[in-house]
C-alpha cells in the first residue's frame, strides 16, 4: 500500500531524462526538416548552367532563413538544455509546457518555409515572428513554472534565479521587435535575432 | 552450456531500454511530420498578403488537426512512458504489440494530412478515428498483456492494476464516441478528444 | 607513449553503444518515412465520400507494402539488437559493414514507393525483393565477421555459433523464394515474407 | 555563493554527451532524408516494366550520389565521434562550431539532390563539393579549437596531437580536389572521394 503510493508519487515527479530524449529527438528533426524548404525542382529543359545560377540565386532568401530558423533553434534547444540542468524533477504541468512547446517547435519548417518563399510579404514574416515569439514564451514559462513549484536544483540562490528570469525575457522582447519591424519592413525584421547573439552567451547563467 | 542458457533466458526476456528508444524515435519522427500536412503551395502569381491570408485561413483546419494529433501522440507516448516504468521485463510477444502499435503512430501523418485536407467527409473522418482507436486499443493491450505475462514490477497491488485497467479503457471509449460522431458531424467528431484531457491526469496512475 | 597506444587500441575496438545509436535512429526515421509512400493528393473537385473511398481502396497495395516494410525493418532491427547484445567490441570493418547495411536499410522507403505504386510490375517487385536479400545478406555478413575476428562474448559456446550461423541463412533464402516469386508473379512475390514468421521466434538464439 | 559559482562554471565547460545526442539525430535523420532525392514519379501511362527499367536507368546518377553522400555523412559522423572520444569538455565556442557545422551536415540532402539531378553542369558540381568542403573545413576546426583550449583528455602527447592535427586536413585537401575537378569535369569531380578511403582508416589516430 504505502510501496503504490510511493510508485505513484514517483511517476507524478518522473525525472527529466525522458523529456530530454523527445526534446532532443523533436528538435533534430525539426532542424533537418528545415532543408526540405530547400527543392531541387524541375527545371525547364534545357537546363544550363546559367539556368541552375539563376534559380539558386532565387532561393537565397531561403537560404539565409534555412541559415537563421537552424541558429534560432539552435538557442532554443541550448535554452531548454542548461534549464533542465537545474530543473530536477517535472510535474503534469511541466510535461505540458512542454509539450505545447515543441509543438510549436515542430512548427519552424512550416513557417521557414513561408519565409523564405514570400519573406517580402508582411503577413508571412509576421507568422514567423510570432512563431518565435510564442516559443520563446514558452521558453521563459517553462523556467517560471520550474521555479515557482519547488522543481529546480535546491542549491540556487534567490539572486541567481531572479537573474535568471530577466534574462529570459530577453528573448521574447527580441521577437517582439521583430514582429513590430514586419510592419516597417517585411525583408529585414528577421535582422532583430542578431540582438540574440549577446544573449546566449548570458544564457550559460539560466 | 549453462551460460548459453542463461543467455538465451536473458534474450527472450530482454530489458525494455531499447523498445524505449525506438518508441520515442518513431515518436518524436511522427510528430514532427505531421508539419508537412502543412505545405507552402506555389501561389499563383501576383502574390500579395491577401493571397497568404486567404491561403492560411484556408488550411485553418490543418492547424487544427496537426495540434491535435501532436497532443494526441504525446499522450500515447506519456501513457506508453508510464507503462513502460512498471514493465520490468519484455518478451517476444510484447516487443511485437509495440511494433504494430508503432506501425499505426506511424500512420497518424497520413490520416492527419487526409483529415485536414477532407475533414468535412465522412470517410476522412473516420479513418482518422479509427487510426485512433487501433492506437488506442493496442496500447490497453500492451498494459493488459504485460500485467498478465508477469513483466510488471511486482510491487504493485492487485487493486491498482485493475483500476489502471480500467483507466486504460477510457481512450478507447473515446475514440469509439469519435468514431460514432463521424456519422453525425464529420467536422466536429474529433471535439471527442477533448475528453482525453482529464484522463491524462489519472493516467499517471496506469 | 603507452597511454597513447592504449587510447589508440581503444578507438581500433570501440565500444558499439554508438553503432546501436545511429542503427536506432536510421531505423526509427526510415520506418517512419515510410508513410511517405502514402500521399494524400489534390482530389479533382468536386470530393465527395466516393471520391475519397475509390482513393483509398486504389492505394490498399501501398497500405499492404507499408505494413510489410514496417515488419521486415522491425524484424531486421530486432536481429540486429540481438546481435549486438552479443557483440562486445567493433573494429573498422565492422563498422563498414553495419555503414553500408544502413545504406541499404535506408532505400526501403523507396523501394517500398516503388512497389507500393507498380507492385504488379517485374521490375518493381524484383528491386524491392532484392533490396531486401542484400540487407538479409549483410545481417548475415554482420554475425559472420564479428565470430570470426574475436568480437563476440566469449561465452557462446561453438556449438551455439554454428546454429545462429545457420538460422541467419534463414532470412536470405526467403528473399531469394520472393526474388524467383517475381519472375512468376509479382504482385504476389513478397507473400514469400510470411515465412520470416517462425524464423522471428527462432532468432533469439541468435 | 561558491555552489553557485561551481555550477556556473560547470556549465560553462559542459561535458560533451548532449552535444553527442544532436550530432547523432542529426546524422542519422540526414542519412535517411538522402533518399528523398530518389523520387517515385507518376509515370506516364501506360506503365510498363520498360517504362520503370527506363526510370530506373535515368536516375542512376541519384543512385551514385546517394551512396557517396551517405558514405561522406558516415565519415564525418565517425571522425567526430572519434574526436569526442578524445574531447572530455566543451565550452560555448566549440558548441557553435558544431552548431554550424551541423548547419551544413543538415544541407547535404539538398546538396546532394541538386547535384543527383543536374551534376553534369559545373554549377550544381560545385555546390555540392563547397558543401563537403567546409564540413571538411569545420570538422578540422572543431579538433583544432579543442586541442588549443585545453578541452582535450590531459593523456594525449603532443606528437599524437600534431599528426591527427595533420590528417585532419587530409579531408578539405581531397574536397578542394573535387573542386578543382568540377571546372575540368563536372560529372567526374566527386570521384576524388575515393581518395577518403585510405584516410577513413587512419582517422582511429585522430
Amino acid at each position: 500500500m504505502v510501496q503504490d503510493r510511493e510508485t505513484l508519487l514517483k511517476s507524478r515527479l518522473m525525472t527529466t531524462s525522458r523529456i530530454e530524449t523527445i526534446v532532443d529527438g523533436i528538435f533534430a528533426i525539426s532542424m533537418t526538416l528545415l532543408v526540405l524548404s530547400l527543392e531541387v525542382p524541375t527545371l525547364p529543359s534545357p537546363v544550363t548552367d546559367l539556368t541552375i545560377q539563376n534559380y539558386l540565386w532565387g532561393i537565397l532568401p531561403n537560404f539565409y532563413v534555412y541559415a537563421l530558423s537552424f541558429f534560432l533553434l539552435a538557442v532554443f534547444w541550448r535554452i531548454n538544455h542548461v534549464q533542465f540542468h537545474r530543473i530536477k524533477k517535472a510535474d503534469n504541468a511541466l510535461i505540458w509546457i512542454n509539450v505545447i512547446w515543441l509543438m510549436l517547435v515542430a512548427l519552424v519548417p512550416f513557417s521557414t518555409s513561408l519565409v523564405g518563399d514570400y519573406g517580402n510579404l508582411q503577413t508571412a514574416s509576421l507568422f514567423f515572428n510570432i512563431n518565435m515569439f510564442f516559443i520563446a514564451i514558452l521558453t521563459f514559462v517553462n523556467w517560471y513554472y520550474a521555479a515557482n513549484h519547488h522543481l529546480l536544483d535546491r542549491k540556487l540562490s534567490p539572486e541567481f534565479y531572479k537573474k535568471s528570469l530577466r534574462l529570459n525575457l530577453v528573448f521574447p522582447l527580441v521577437a517582439v521587435i521583430a514582429i513590430v519591424l514586419s510592419f516597417v519592413s517585411p525583408s529585414w525584421s528577421t535582422l532583430a535575432y542578431i540582438l540574440v547573439i549577446p544573449l546566449k552567451r548570458v544564457n550559460e547563467l539560466v
